[in-house]
């Protein structure tokens, strides 16, 4: 098959605006924002406007056998929208209409390009609230969110992306178009396929069309800083506030190094002495007295310094030192490594002292910050990346956590994905009876293998 | 293949107490709670008190190719777990330990028959809370549960079974065992088929484990009632309600007919001029005021009268009256079909004008009480079973109601399930597509056709 002759046959479906072929501009499209992950050249691009063209894109890719890369922002961290050498990339980013917001329902129905802060945005004016809110909400899709089961800040208290899919519209490898769940609050009518779609990273269909789920617009956070004098220190204030049966709204710590790191890039005059900083909010009718409760339990622990944020404005701004953590530790030697292990907050200390202990053992740098309330971790390696030597110590490194992880009872992943940057280990985590049926699953719905080859298994 | 055989082969792995052979022991295990569905005869019916054994009798049942039916308290209301001829009925009830319960985790870890009000008040003790609470928690396995992705009266505020399953362990057709999910707060690694178990009715394989997620224990919930001149006019206030960004812990609505049918029942002293009572209650820091707000929009929706209760015992009373009402309905006229056909909230008021249309049409009784919150409701047809034209007219109008269900943009089922009850409507509901995508997700995990046979599909 040649690619002209591919371009041509899209071309019967689409219009020449919708079909990029220029080079330069498709090596544009070869990859997400993760380290290390291969990415081949795409043949070329597609920018579908309605699902009858998705439908057109795959049926062209099953008669020809070409692989099709699906795409949303490319914000992800797994190299989960790498490109595939000759393949289609199938850019959802043109499918980008809110079709219907409806208070009364609690739903809101979107085309997957729809950018998350814009539908955060547009269902705040209705008076309602759509919780999912990774970092990259300013740039990220609702269907790179649901490929990927996006998770963010706000997961200790409303959940993942995955709690707010209802219903899915999805074009299959061969061009059908599939239909599931609902738009009503329940339904238990057959197997639950919408979710099987959820975090699959675009390996099972093509989603062009999501019902969500949403919840009334809550107060505004208000939001505490409390200092501790080590890692485990802060990890048992976690476990106290969660034992005690507190909801706060977001329950995030950052290390030393992180803390650091933020000052460094934004001189946000965070406590340089704190080993941790654990930052809780609550978007409660009376969070101050939460947020009273929650700072005993901090002291408590043994906290050195708890401090209440006096208005939303000091909170905004605590939680702008945290948006920026990632960004900070990139800068610190230039590249880093972002790991994503997850582990029940009751392993939360032993996973921070491991991964200081194996920072120590490679001669390492490594950042932690985390969504501490759901023991989901994101140890970042900083290292140069043209130092050969220091760039194979931090692929061991991070191995060596994901190892850790699993044998702290946690998963290599809790809401970055799988993508290609952590399929060797896929393998590991689901056992031999789970990769099986996992595998025979993805025979099931691509059974040419063409829905973005050589991602997750 | 010889029925002694069969048995002779299950006790090879099986100690003698654990399989039941005596046909007068055996029919009782022949159906569930639903009426009107055709059950089987079994073979036979083991209670494995170990996975090893559940493996033993899948293998068991792969090499005679007999088919199994999974069975809990056989309190559903679908016929999901009724007898097929000649099977092995797989009863759970045995294996219902409690694991473990971690209030920092905030999970328990459990077996399939823990009845649900056991792991109700075991995790109270620990100051937590399981939310999913169908009328029959008192007997109702969690097992069972799982299969059907039960609801209950707290959906509308915490969801449904479902959002509480983290991971299972699940034995496959051929015997082998299935690890699906985590023990953390997050997870995205692989497809999710934990979700595609839950509600599968047994059909897809046996959950011999659960990790369940659990929340704080909320404070008592306080209750209102609220009268209304018309079934319209609740409804309305339901929108208001949902559009207001309430909260209610939950929000049923009884008609006239249910209303009375408690009244002859329970001599509960209800208003028997009302033509709809809606109950709204709060489990929030301050439920008085949180009733107050919603009484007031009852009462601009045209409630004749708001009551609220003014301590719990009043509270519980309420409740008790809606948990009476399927059985209040089932005395009206000895037998019932209890509908659970779910719409989209704004459509609620449509779909009881159009029962109210179907009652007088087949000239019959049908009491609707409803998840109103959740657009969930129980439209009962009372009949006399030895009226042979009652019977045939309480059919049809039940296949009405779920048509007027699916025209309203609803499902058949928002908690009760498929079953044998409706599996000519899951057809309907799912289209072409998506019925050939389920049953071929059922065939490849059951590629014998061995388990639950003849539910769903």
């Amino acid at each position: 098959m040649s690619r002209s002759h591919l371009i041509d046959r899209l071309l019967a479906g689409l219009p020449a605006e919708a079909v990029l072929t220029d080079p330069d501009v498709t090596v544009s499209y070869a990859h997400d924002m993760a380290s290390f992950c291969p990415a081949g050249t795409p043949a070329v691009v597609v920018l579908p406007r309605t699902v009858e063209q998705v439908q057109h894109v795959m049926r062209t890719a099953t008669e020809l056998r070409v692989p099709v890369v699906p795409q949303g922002a490319r914000t992800g961290l797994s190299g989960g929208a790498n490109a595939a050498d000759d393949c289609v990339v199938l850019s959802l980013t043109k499918m980008d209409r809110i079709i219907e917001i409806d208070p009364v329902d609690r739903i809101a129905v979107v085309e997957p390009g729809v950018v998350n802060a814009a539908l955060t945005r547009a269902v705040n004016e209705h008076g309602l609230h759509y919780p999912p809110d990774p970092s990259s909400w300013e740039m990220c899709t609702i269907g790179g969110n649901i490929g990927t089961a996006a998770g963010g800040l706000c997961c200790v208290k409303y959940g993942v992306t995955a709690e707010y899919v209802l219903g899915l519209d999805v074009v299959l490898a061969d061009g059908r178009l599939l239909s599931t769940g609902r738009r009503t609050a329940k339904g238990v009518a057959g197997y639950d396929l919408t979710r099987l779609f959820v975090g699959s990273e675009g390996s099972l269909g093509i989603v062009v069309r999501a019902v969500l789920a949403l919840k009334p617009r809550p107060p505004r956070q208000l939001v505490l800083a409390a200092e501790f004098a080590s890692a485990g220190a802060a990890c048992d204030a976690v476990c106290r506030i969660m034992a005690g049966g507190h909801a706060p709204s977001l329950l995030e710590l950052m290390d030393r190094t992180t803390v650091r790191a933020v000052n460094d890039l934004a001189h946000m005059g965070l406590p340089e002495s704190t080993e941790a900083l654990l930052l809780a909010a609550f978007d409660t009718p009376d969070p101050a007295a939460d947020l009273a409760a929650v700072g005993a339990l901090c002291e408590a622990a043994g906290a050195t310094q708890v401090v209440p944020a006096d208005d939303t404005a000091e909170s905004e701004l605590l939680l702008q030192a945290r948006r920026l953590s990632l960004n900070a530790l990139e800068a610190v030697k230039g590249t880093t490594m972002i790991d994503d292990v997850c582990v029940p907050r009751t392993r939360l200390g032993d996973l921070l002292d491991g991964v200081e202990r194996i920072a120590g053992k490679y001669g390492l740098t490594i950042g932690v910050c985390a969504h501490a309330g759901d023991g989901n971790t994101h140890p970042t390696v900083c290292f140069d990346a043209a130092d050969p030597d220091e760039a194979r110590r931090a692929r061991e490194s991070f191995d060596e956590i994901m190892a850790l992880g699993l044998e702290l009872g946690g998963t290599i992943t809790g809401e970055h994905g799988v993508g290609v940057l952590k399929k060797e280990w896929l393998a590991r985590e689901l056992g031999p009876v789970g990769l099986e049926m996992q595998r025979a699953v993805k025979q099931l719905f691509d059974p040419l293998g063409i829905l973005n080859p050589g991602k997750l298994f």
